[in-house]
């Protein structure tokens, strides 16, 4: 048997506050262009199946029960009730919470608060660059107020994040470098005078700006490739190789493998295993072996990559446990790693490495 | 114990009248530029290894009894009846037949009384088009004879089909949207002046003005990828959204978890499983279990690929039926399916999507 | 039980003679572009794992020890004798050197002396371009020198080998065919005006030109793939058709199931295990099984990849056959292969196949 610690979850975000009929859950459960097709649903997945197998006891139902009885009960308990037992259900000891995402959620408190758990909070750049433009009239006081934002943001936050969709990896792909303080200003330009308020920066120049400027606060930054190869993001490691950045990028499923080797080419890369894991169910523990045929041990962080719905941060958590122990366990009954390593090993994929990554032992 | 409904085999061709000997046999049991290396057999392959296994008992031999002692009793036997109990004993009970195939093959009828099945056409668009410019003598009439043609093909056939030879996916990637009717007319009238009668159509224009003519007739349309990444789909796949298009890729191993995310991101996109697991033997459970972590159940179609010899059909079923059975009756000892849920896919994916998607039950 | 006759490790290097520190062991475990991470070592890793199951008991010790009291025990006995204890316990009959390694390594005779097995070489092709330069005045006399220089090492070596880092097979997918005279000269003449004694050749023009000569000599030739997709080295692989070449690709981890697709479409294409399987540790066995689905077991070739530390030398045998007779023995136990099919597979993995390609039995 393994056993793991409370989990540091180093990549979610927050859940609704309200209550949901079941066509807003499902709506959930898979990143979908539209409704299922007809005649499908998308509780007929890998994540449908571990919501109903793992979620319904900790709202004391049966595994596997129907997704209507599943909901019936939800609404029975209330949304905190709810909340609260699945977040405590998980095992999660600590949340590292990206609050960048758009709609009606809790923040790092509440969701502490439910959970019994710490609560960190992850800055996402794109929303500071947002904020910034909102409140300046010229581009010279959008630079200043960005710098004094990400200044900010450093001294609360125990990392950054880029978030999964504007961009951000491409941008750091076709040009690894810093861009000059002209082109900055002459990008900012532009954006300031097309944005349309609430609309996702995804200016190159700009998302690169904001990523040299994150690093230079010190802080880790998470940087998630939406599903692409990671791959062509070798020249952005070499590019800040030695300049005491860390990085941690998204798992990257199905290159998840690259990924893995990116982690172990390069010191200051780690892979967050939370968008390999979370939505593959049965599976977890297959794609969990996958990341760690290459990457160092030391260098892959557990996520839930929850939102919305609290079952998602549940699901990833309970997935994840099992999936490491029955990996493990498997190579320890093979002879293969002894069982103090494999505890070892746990501990620091569970909790470890994240603790020392984004140096939560010093924040508390 | 997982048990599955009679297949559906939603991609098939005909099988080769004619006795075989053993040189030719081999020949069929991959694809290669090539005959064998010196000192190496195609029966040394999973496919050949996975034929030895399961063909010889329905024949009353031994399983892996040696190629050329099966190769006997099959002339014994005779090749229809040889046929008839590879396909009686293969447990399927449909066929959708790509009739576009070369060489001297059964048609659907006569498939269907060797197998004891039903049997519908699937119709290559490639070859309406060859046969079009066939009995055409200009530009004018050949469009006017191949709309004719699809219009036909449609009220006989399920679906339709791309050949994986021909460039059809990488013309879609290349440029997802219709051409216009100019493009059109230019791309006939150059591709007419040269063609030799029996060349293969590959101009990407008309392959796109094949491809969204036979969208235009409710059909689904089967669209292999010819073992590249289908990714570059993706623009396709948006472009043809809402139109009550439905697509099924070719599961495009080694890049299946890729077509599993098209189908998870898409609703009318769906994946077929044959060409990811026909030619994997004993690794064929892996390979589903693959497909299985991001596709959405109701979007997986079986098939055996099956071409030329029914020893293809049989161990495209069997190696199937075997496969899904292991990896959804594991899923079911480790807790992380309901037996009553593992049943319920294994019938969506053997039959159920199919009758489904192309509205089998509708046609009798 | 599968049982493997001794291995034909088909690409490894010499071994250090000089004793070893902690930290310069470890250096060898991993390729990364600097040290560990801080917090981290490259002994937690699936090749520190593999050293620590594996060769302790070779010098006497548990399993898993901690790596300062197995290296305690190394400088106990010595480097030679440690060597000779680990060369001994892998299992392998014959190594196939690749000489063109920097540093102060062991060649073929000290190895084999050192490992009781036969050892034969493989000629490096940027070596011996570099060693011609090294002694010519002119462009045709480095071209002459080096004509003579590859005659002469095809008579003494079984194979040619490029370099992984060198550019070889980007060159090679760039433009498969050979190179003009009149191209091979003026890019001879610019690397020679240009060149530093003892940088690598880099030159695509001239490594075209390598490969091209090496083939010519009818000896095999070894092509690593450097970790990148193998798929563009398919034009290359239609050019070499049909002449009597011999390829060997590196296995290409985590491209290597393209690859065994690249083993299978081409006669002449074989592919070598080490690669993807030797730093994998306890997922070997499962990145064996997914080279195994779609490679004609005439075309699967062992090798260690080992390099500088006799450990890895010896885990790549010992992880190699023991992946093999798990994954092997399960697919018999499975009643998917025949007991004695297996057997023979695993002896043209572990050593029939290289024997063959290299013609090993000819040279003695």
């Amino acid at each position: 048997m393994i056993e793991t610690p409370p989990l540091v979850d180093q990549h979610c975000r927050g859940v609704l506050r309200t209550e949901l009929g079941i066509a807003t859950f499902e709506a959930q459960l898979i990143r979908s262009a539209g409704p299922p097709a007809p005649g499908t649903t998308f509780f007929d997945t890998q994540t449908g199946f571990a919501v109903r197998r793992w979620c319904p006891p900790l709202l004391g139902l049966e595994p596997h029960c129907p997704p209507a009885r599943y909901l019936a009960r939800r609404r029975e308990l209330g949304t905190a009730e709810s909340t609260r037992r699945l977040l405590r259900g998980s095992g999660t000891g600590a949340y590292l919470l990206d609050t960048g995402a758009p709609g009606d959620l809790t923040g790092p408190k509440e969701l502490a608060l439910a959970g019994d758990a710490e609560a960190f909070e992850v800055a996402r750049l794109e929303l500071l660059a947002e904020q910034a433009a909102d409140t300046s009239g010229t581009v010279a006081a959008f630079l200043a107020n960005l710098a004094g934002a990400l200044h900010h943001a450093a001294s609360g936050a125990v990392g950054f994040a880029c978030g999964a969709r504007t961009g951000c990896a491409a941008a750091l792909a076709a040009d690894p470098a810093p861009p000059g303080p002209g082109e900055v200003r002459a990008a900012a330009g532009r954006w300031l005078a097309r944005r349309t308020r609430g609309a996702e920066l995804r200016d190159p120049v700009l998302l690169r700006h904001l990523v040299w400027s994150a690093l230079a606060s010190g802080l880790p930054l998470q940087l998630p490739t939406g599903g692409a190869d990671p791959e062509p993001l070798g020249g952005f490691a070499r590019a800040t190789a030695g300049l005491g950045a860390r990085l941690v990028l998204g798992g990257g499923y199905p290159y998840h493998r690259q990924t893995a080797r990116l982690a172990a080419e390069h010191p200051h890369v780690h892979a967050d295993l939370g968008p390999a894991l979370a939505r593959t169910g049965a599976r977890a523990g297959a794609v969990l072996a996958e990341l760690l045929e290459l990457a160092p041990f030391g260098k892959l962080l557990y996520s839930s990559g929850g939102r919305n719905l609290p079952e998602l941060h549940a699901v990833g958590a309970l997935v994840f446990r099992e999936a490491l122990g029955r990996v493990l366990g498997g190579w320890v009954a093979e002879g293969a790693w002894s069982w103090q390593d494999a505890q070892r090993v746990a501990g620091m994929l569970a909790a470890g490495n994240a603790r020392r990554v984004y140096r939560l032992d010093e924040r508390g």
